[in-house]
């Protein structure tokens, strides 16, 4: 193979652009926000109430980086009261295949994880039991 | 359909396992770690390498975190000097291709997300700059 002046970016390299572009993604909030908005477009209220757990605060900076991104977009339809709605954009439709194979899996194999740490545990007991 | 005494599990609900199935590895240690180890069996030392910027002590609890999970095996050959390797198991295989796709994604279309990025942040100081 031919020397490269350049690289090939990767995700593996922290100081390439294509990790930073995994780093926004790579993080419950966003995955979920992401796989949520994945089966239609939603109110901040609604994606409060899909989305267990979140914070408005949480909610409304993870929103605001998936927005500045070009992950998602934002829908003011201005309107008296306000109506403001989330969806994915082309680009954040193009990442919504893995997060709900990622969604599916977890949903899947959750009980295998659930007995793994539990051997794990009951081996580590033991083994600090040993004389 | 009929009523169901337990709903089915779900991402989505912050009290389900599923969930913490995901948290674990919704990160991007553990997103990295698991899709270097897709590649083949590490060692401690050659994962510090293939994954920049992980620190040894994230490295170190993030195998424990996916060991612990049944996600990853530790193999410790028990020999001097030591060679200890870690490897994918096959539940951890069963994410293999999920996490492969999202890098990919990102080594794609990080560009489009720069450009998004600047795209947002020229429109923000704008509309600051307005009377």
């Amino acid at each position: 193979m031919a020397k490269r002046s350049k690289p090939e970016p990767s995700v593996f390299d922290e100081t390439c652009s294509a990790r930073h572009a995994l780093e926004l993604i790579a993080g419950k909030w966003p995955m979920l926000i992401l796989s949520a908005l994945a089966e239609s477009p939603m109110r901040h209220g609604a994606l409060m109430r899909r989305v267990g757990g979140v914070s408005q605060k949480m909610l409304t900076q993870t929103l605001r980086d998936l927005e500045r991104n070009g992950l998602i977009t934002r829908q003011d339809h201005q309107c008296v009261p306000p109506h403001v709605e989330y969806e994915l954009s082309a680009l954040g439709g193009t990442l919504a295949g893995a997060l709900i194979e990622l969604d599916r899996w977890a949903e899947h194999n959750f009980p295998q994880l659930d007995a793994a740490r539990e051997r794990f545990d009951a081996a580590q007991r033991r083994s600090k039991r040993r004389p």
